[in-house]
């Protein structure tokens, strides 16, 4: 990992640019040693430093925790290759036209993992020790990538996925993870199906899994379910 | 409402014996001001002391509110109809044969609620003031008896329902309720299934709605979720 620049925040949160293998990312540090780490996987056409995710990390560090992020493939400061470009203009104008995207956006996601995957693993050998345990937080996208990831990765022991509905793959990922899961799901998400994503949560193997779901659509994750994720990755 | 005994613990709890209308009950209050005032319904087969309704009155007060409870007609400390009997002697045989018991369930959780609604809205006409609101949580049986109830009374601003699924009149009485709804379904419940529950949690009006499952059976909620409700109604 090299680091470049570092900010500290009034309230003693230290923020450090890096890049691993090539890859952006940034580190959120709390005050005092962390209670653990959480790796923070940001959502298709978002990116390390979009609101969503700063606003994610700005919430764990104030519960202690430290939180790790990096540039998807094709996201924030990463090129693109005409493969990426082919899929975003199919999936734009599946959105455009009001067509299901569900499957198209699965067949990204699903190349997306293949990508991400790899690299995640390569920066839990280089991370230092950031506290007693590991949690992901990753939805849409972000669990495209972490449920396959969770799935064949033993260092990571608490999960919070949703906004994504079941595919074969995901399926079978999901029955490898036995780590207590917080699942959300939106009840009027206009890019996940109920049943699709309902399917999704009863693949999990977790005895300690929960299913929260709440009105509106697939940006509306209330905030209280934030706050509520971050209790239980902080715990 | 008439006082008997009173017993204060440790703590600085006080929890009282009363009866009102000729209904037995118990009014647990925390040391200080309350908070506010939760109606605690049990479900069928329990009573007003039953484990899990004095486990959620202690975790109510421990959390600065208030707790009242009712023994549920034909429950507890009061009589039974030749009615009640029949209901409960086809409610048993029912399951005892491991056959499907929600039709008879569900009408007997009809009548259940005719009967205790006018109890309800008649205790909290003789009420002193407990705090700035009054919440209700009942699952089960409970919520068949609360969810028309709240859907009636404005005095009620937040609700915890569950292990319920959908009927008519419970829907019907759903699409009323407008206040904050947490909605509980245990996801392998063998006396709610999947499919009835989520159609009864699709149809609150309540923009502030959330859906908590979790794995196990009708009377396995976990711990966090009796927690995360008992703050859900503090707030």
């Amino acid at each position: 990992m090299r680091f470049s620049s570092t900010t500290t925040s009034p309230d003693g949160t230290i923020e450090r640019d890096f890049t691993h293998d090539g890859v952006p990312g940034v580190l959120w540090t709390p005050p005092g040693d962390p209670a653990g780490l959480v790796l923070s996987a940001h959502g298709g056409g978002q990116h390390k430093r979009a609101a969503r995710t700063v606003d994610r990390a700005h919430r764990c560090t104030a519960a202690g925790l430290a939180v790790i992020t990096l540039d998807s493939p094709a996201h924030g400061d990463r090129p693109r290759t005409t493969e990426d470009d082919r899929y975003i203009t199919e999936i734009r104008a599946a959105l455009a036209r009001g067509r299901d995207a569900s499957a198209i956006l699965a067949e990204y996601n699903a190349l997306q993992a293949t990508r991400a995957i790899p690299e995640w693993r390569s920066l839990l050998d280089a991370l230092p020790d950031l506290g007693d345990h590991v949690g992901f937080w990753g939805t849409s996208m972000g669990s495209a990538i972490g449920i396959p990831l969770v799935a064949r990765e033993p260092r990571v022991d608490t999960a919070v996925f949703g906004l994504i509905g079941a595919t074969d793959a995901l399926v079978t990922a999901a029955r490898a993870i036995t780590v207590p899961v917080r699942f959300l799901l939106q009840w009027d998400d206009r890019l996940v199906g109920r049943d699709a994503g309902l399917a999704l949560f009863d693949a999990f193997a977790a005895p300690g899994k929960s299913l929260h779901a709440n009105p509106g659509g697939h940006g509306d994750v209330p905030e209280h379910e934030l706050d509520a994720a971050v209790a239980f990755l902080a715990r």
